[in-house]
């Protein structure tokens, strides 16, 4: 395409939201007309179903539930008044609880202000926070946050080793849907064990966000925790960043959180149009559904021209992956669908793997997220009448230019700045591409049967593994693996039970292996006790 | 394939490192001996090619240069005893100035102890120093080490805000080979500007790490720079971390250099034998063109069991994308050569993408690295007989079999604890694996041609933004896009004037845009003077 026919294609293209200065571009996706047109009827529906789901249809049928992220932005779509006065109160009820940490009406017992806070959580409970807290907290924000978003001994020893000194001054949110996760209950007995490690009491630094009356509201409340927030069965974890999930933490970080409230309801509002080129959630989706023929055949690679937007590739991930990730269709069809998702920020990445991009597998599609305003201030200049903002924009401007020339697609999103408003309607931009790109493909994009089967499995090893010990501590004698398979009644998980013996072994848990640890079938396992 | 075939599979696959205590298990991938026999004589290449490379042939051939990082972890190896010598040298000095640092021998002029780092670099200088400051760094690190790995002057301004206080006591790194790289000379002149704000000199603060001659060198030199450490053109950037571009902030940090080039030397001499199964980066290379069908067909999913290790996905995504990802193949003909690399880490990716890894689209192979030892000191039990670790280990066992079960590949590494050996091992391990990889499908893993195109494109952006300031400037009226595109002589360049001029508006650097932003062909540009 001649560069006069491709300037007509950008100004064809180009979205524009003038509330919140937000363009989008589609024109370096190389779809035609004629397969706009083939879409239109698919569109239609998609449109249709999201009017439904946002009142409140049963969008996600496994789980006989409704979707109801979209209400938290606007309240007044909520289905009953009740539910939208709850709404509205909960973000009262937050904003007053950090003003009252800031200002010390709230303090820990024995120091005047709270000074860090551990956030405890996995999934969207860690993901949504954790890239909020890296794209918009304050320089020296009020409260300085922590994750431990996993079960990993060693991360937890290394954050509650670095805030040893300040544990007496730390808040602890515990994010827990259902309380019974693995990972964030386990964070949270030992958190709890190393403010009993300090004679401190936990419950006067806890704070649960969770449903009503699961196991972790249950344990806040019998225990007297500092404070309590509700998460809804109606918002999954991938899109809950603005509930309190989300809210609480950015709060207490000192985020305007009605800034990311109120450009996530300008970006809904956008998106709920149903005209294809007015809606910039459409325009995404089809453009997904082009570069990957419906069936995801192309990674999608999410390049932020901005440091403090590093997280929002991860963020994508989880919520295009877990999201679109799926066996099945609607209809019970086996599709595996899905769209792979990465990527880091640039310009850093083009030293990193722009190379394979440009030259190597088209196996992708490029997503650019550009900011117009370099920094608050003005800049320096680096050379004459250039600054190092000029850099950034020219590698984004080059590299996606040179992504062209070699057929490789891209789609380009620009905001004014990096602010609670702007990071608000990303994420609703989106969220809502996601939805409409599951009715394209006929998905469910609101459960995850795999992450269930995952856990199952991991419940399966823990199991094996009381049984095993169970068979070492009866035996009086060393065991071969067979041996030791055979008395747990697993002959067809020798594998596993070697790995188990193996992991205890290195950690000092009263097993032994002796023999030539390269030779698996002479290798003995005892219990010294 | 029943679970007896299955461990038998296993057990005959496993490789073992006995010194390092390490295990590759590529069980998993589900290749057949008539597979590997036909690699065979591929492997015979490949093995030729890694010697003669090791003896110093040319094998970046479209450079001119040696390939070297060999020599860096084993001195004797290099071509020369002069080489040699200087090789043990460099290591020496900066350990000795790693040591004067810490004593405060070495100090700031007016505070006893430097306290911090602020290092200046992009790609191979970035990701490897990251990678193992995560990896490898002392809850405690004698000096704090902070980032700036991009052109991104909001990034900047948040680095330098956070040190105001301490900058006084700041150590900066600047790493570029060239000198040239212009995000860290930006990043350099940025951070120069900051120190004489406050009346600091900056030279009494910098260190250079460039290759001797360089622009960068002769600044440091010609201003006095408190240290300069060599870089030498026969390593390239993402294969330098045990380089002076690795080793510097890693000793400054407290962190083992020696341990980290012994584990690496040590995973060298293991992938030096001409045997593909007792050698595990060939094992390695196998699985990955088994997997994609030697063109890159499947994603490499990285999923590190273990907070500490969160970054060598990233470090992974430029060493093997950067190195194999090719237009064309050693002989010239198109082959658009590459692995795409992305992960985090387990289990929390259990509760982000594993949905759509288990469910989805299929096309991707995953390598899990599991750590043997869950932290320092023993473990509470989270429920009767199991610890957090173990909940660890359970989801790596039950999402590797999971994803077996529904037909995806992996491998898995796995070491006994997160030390400098093992980092220094598997940074060696994977350099090697994509050497001979790169031989298997007759690639030049050492050059990267998109790269340099990448910043030419970006040059030719910022000589179009003086050309177009040139014109607006000499022009005493308001012009259309297309007016000025016209008198600056890129009439084929308008939608490259459009953004240059939208990004000079929104920085307030004297652009004026007037008019309907949604409608360019009406905007009107002016200077304001």
């Amino acid at each position: 395409m001649d560069a006069t026919a491709l300037w007509q294609r950008y100004q064809k293209w180009l979205y524009f939201h003038e509330g919140l200065g937000l363009y989008l571009d589609v024109s370096r996706m190389r779809f035609d007309d004629a397969f706009v047109e083939s879409l239109q009827s698919k569109f239609e529906k998609a449109f249709a179903d999201m009017t439904q789901l946002e009142k409140g249809a049963i969008a996600n049928p496994d789980e006989d539930r409704m979707v109801g992220h979209y209400w938290l932005r606007n309240p007044d779509l909520a289905p009953t008044p009740e539910l939208t006065q709850e709404i509205v109160n909960v973000v009262e009820q937050i904003e007053v609880f950090a003003e009252k940490v800031h200002t010390g009406a709230i303090h820990p017992p024995k120091a005047p202000r709270f000074t860090d806070i551990i956030s405890i959580g996995i999934g969207g409970s860690a993901l949504g926070p954790q890239f909020v807290a890296e794209a918009l907290s304050p320089d020296f924000p009020p409260l300085a946050i922590h994750f431990i978003d996993n079960t990993d001994p060693a991360g937890i020893d290394r954050i509650l080793t670095q805030l040893r000194n300040r544990l007496s001054s730390t808040l602890v949110l515990v994010t827990s849907k259902s309380g019974g996760t693995p990972e964030p209950r386990n964070g949270m007995i030992e958190v709890k064990k190393a403010y009993a490690g300090q004679n401190l009491d936990f419950s006067q630094y806890a704070i649960a966000i969770t449903m009503s009356g699961s196991k972790l509201d249950k344990i806040g409340e019998s225990e007297g925790w500092l404070a309590s927030f509700p998460m809804y069965d109606w918002v999954g974890g991938r899109t809950s960043e603005m509930s309190t999930v989300g809210l609480v933490p950015a709060a207490l970080q000192g985020i305007d959180i009605r800034g990311m409230l109120e450009g996530a309801k300008e970006m809904d509002d956008a998106t709920r149009i149903s005209d294809l080129k007015r809606n910039p959630a459409a325009l995404l989706a089809l453009s997904w559904y082009f570069a990957g023929n419906g069936k995801g055949e192309k990674d999608m690679v999410v390049l932020p021209y901005k440091d403090s937007l590093l997280l929002f590739s991860r963020y994508l991930q989880q919520l295009v992956m877990e999201s679109l990730g799926k066996e099945k269709d609607l209809d019970g069809n086996v599709v595996h669908q899905g769209i792979a998702v990465y990527g880091n920020k640039g310009s850093t990445d083009q030293h990193a793997y722009v190379q394979q991009l440009r030259d190597g597998v088209s196996n992708f599609f490029a997503t650019f997220i550009e900011v117009l305003q370099d920094r608050r201030n003005s800049s320096p200049e680096i050379e004459d009448g250039i600054t190092s903002g000029d850099y950034l924009s020219g590698f984004l401007q080059g590299t996606r230019q040179a992504l062209y020339e070699n057929h490789r697609d891209s789609i380009t999103v620009t905001i004014p700045q990096v602010n609670s408003r702007t990071v608000g309607a990303i994420i609703a931009l989106y969220d809502r591409a996601v939805g409409l790109y599951a009715s394209l493909v006929n998905i469910n994009a609101y459960h995850q049967p795999g992450v269930e089967a995952g856990k199952k499995a991991a419940a399966d090893i823990l199991d094996l593994q009381k049984q095993v010990i169970g068979v070492l501590k009866a035996e009086n004698t060393s065991l071969s693996l067979e041996e030791l398979a055979q008395k747990a009644n697993a002959s067809d998980k020798i594998e596993s039970i070697y790995k188990i013996v193996r992991h205890l072994h290195a950690n000092q848990r009263s097993v032994l292996l002796d023999g030539n640890l390269r030779e698996l079938n002479n290798l003995k396992v005892s219990w010294k006790s």
